[in-house]
């Protein structure tokens, strides 16, 4: 199958990366929305600009849409599913349903298929948030994030005046997590979950303290949280901040047994070096089972939820039954 | 849905607790090979002779069976495909495709639906194991069992001469496990992976070195393992080592990044107080899928591999969308 990358940021170039780990996929190309003679591959692959697209739209299999879920993705996505199969990584997770219905509706009247809402979370963690339930009817769910950089934690402090730079970090209780894998069911406060951890480049002739107290009280983003802010130089935020780690943990405990007394724990724990990089090899192994979707006749909207997991294998199915079932 | 027991062991019994957990799924009755007026269940569920189970093929959507894999599940599968939608549990790794073939066959010809090897392994380790790979085609795979109870290194002990009864712990060896946490990719010899911890009651009159030999250098089971032997009275026995707990990982360590810069690493930990009671919460919840799969017109045999996991879900896909993504 032939896959295409729209949108060459991060993601755009772990999708690159990641089809290069799987021999099945052919990358068709790049199509970028900057100038493309401006753009250099990582791996040679050839760039387009992104008003060229349409002219391939027989040529591409999937087109994996790598833009940002706040602006971009709620347009491009339903827009690129009149001609193209497409996968994206939306994330604004209040906002999934209304995303899916306008992807799914624009996928139907042209006879195309489509993924949203693949990567860690949303994807591998829903599943697994899915599998725990099922299996523990009678439990709780728990889900931390962290150790590892939140974007938008992040813009939210370069947002204040004069700070130059800054990086922030969501790290989970260590305490809270491991009551949670011993089997305890306890019912956590947003402190009680996750720590903020903010390295803060500042200008010249601003007040670092005035901007510590901007920062821990700022709604929604800091003020429910215990904040712990670093001031670092930029050098030093470059030197020491500036990879995309990223982890996180699912955790369900419940009970079975005619009076409960029974207790399981289920735990999906994911540690990873480069959140995009990461991000992009689901996009390209849901990529595969979508397009076996299409060859099937499926039109519409999908998630990783309607997704049979023998479809995500280069593997035949004999293969599948012999080793890794 | 009308679900159906058949077999009223360990495994039975957790299908009759898990069906009280899913309010759409009505308990039909228990069918026992014992004398049914011998049998009383947990819950006041109605009890049959095996026997009789014909009488009711078009009053059950699926039948659970419930029976061991090394003698009943190879011949009972098969035959109750051609009258029923099934279930099972089928563990032994090396013959599940001898036993998929086996149950297809039977299953496509009376137009039934079948899923075998359901629970945790085979099935929701599986599932981790094929959702890891996908993810990380460049990295390396971990299993590890316990600390839990192993019923064939039991039976195996307990058939020693001198040997009143005995308990078997699998144990996983915490130092490898951490060291895969981190990241590392060691190759590992059995040994190095797992410790086997038994717990034995001698009758009296026999020699304790002896039968401590005797389980040490058993072939298979025991040499290639550091194996320690805890003798003890049969009352300790029973009152310390009755109950049936199990736990186990699955994890994947890869890299990605255009110089496999980039570490990453999934786990999947489960821990278990009640090893046949989670597994009977697999068989209800795939139940689910599996008779959806069949109102669907699909024939044959399907594994956990197969099953959309929206299909196990008794929450509508709009909840799902809006809950569990």
């Amino acid at each position: 199958m032939k896959l295409g990358i729209y949108g060459y940021g991060n993601i755009g170039k772990g999708v690159e990366l990641a089809c290069s780990q799987n021999k099945d996929i052919e990358l068709f190309g790049i199509f970028t929305r900057r100038d493309k003679s401006s753009v250099k591959s990582i791996l040679g692959t050839k760039v387009y600009s992104a008003d060229e697209v349409m002219d391939f739209k027989d040529k591409i299999d999937v087109l994996a849409i790598c833009g940002g879920s706040a602006t971009e993705l709620p347009t491009m996505t339903p827009k690129l599913a009149r001609d193209f199969n497409v996968i994206d990584t939306f994330d604004t997770h209040a906002k999934i349903p209304e995303h899916f219905h306008n992807v799914d509706k624009e996928a139907k009247e042209s006879k195309h298929v489509a993924l949203i809402s693949c990567g860690w979370d949303p994807g591998m963690f829903s599943l697994n948030r899915l599998y725990a339930n099922v299996l523990l009817p009678n439990g709780k769910d728990y889900t931390f994030w962290g150790r590892g950089i939140s974007q938008g934690h992040s813009d939210a402090i370069r947002r204040i005046e004069g700070v130059l730079d800054a990086k922030q970090y969501t790290v989970p209780v260590e305490s809270a997590v491991k009551r949670i894998l011993d089997g305890e069911m306890p019912e956590l406060t947003t402190r009680q979950k996750h720590i903020r951890e903010c390295y803060v480049v500042v200008k010249d002739g601003y007040d670092k303290d005035e901007i510590e107290k901007k920062i821990k009280t700022m709604p929604n983003y800091f003020d429910e949280y215990d904040t712990i802010v670093n001031f670092v130089t930029l050098d030093e935020l470059n030197k020491n901040h500036s990879g995309m780690p990223h982890a996180g943990f699912v955790i369900r405990t419940g009970t079975t047994g005619k009076d409960n007394e029974h207790k399981h724990t289920i735990s999906y724990n994911l540690k990873l070096d480069s959140n995009p990089e990461f991000t992009a090899e689901a996009l390209v192994s849901f990529s595969r089972a979508l397009y076996k979707e299409y060859k099937r006749g499926t039109t519409g909207c999908l998630t990783v939820l309607d997704i049979r997991p023998k479809d995500l294998s280069i593997n035949s199915y004999d293969e599948l039954l012999k080793h890794t079932l």
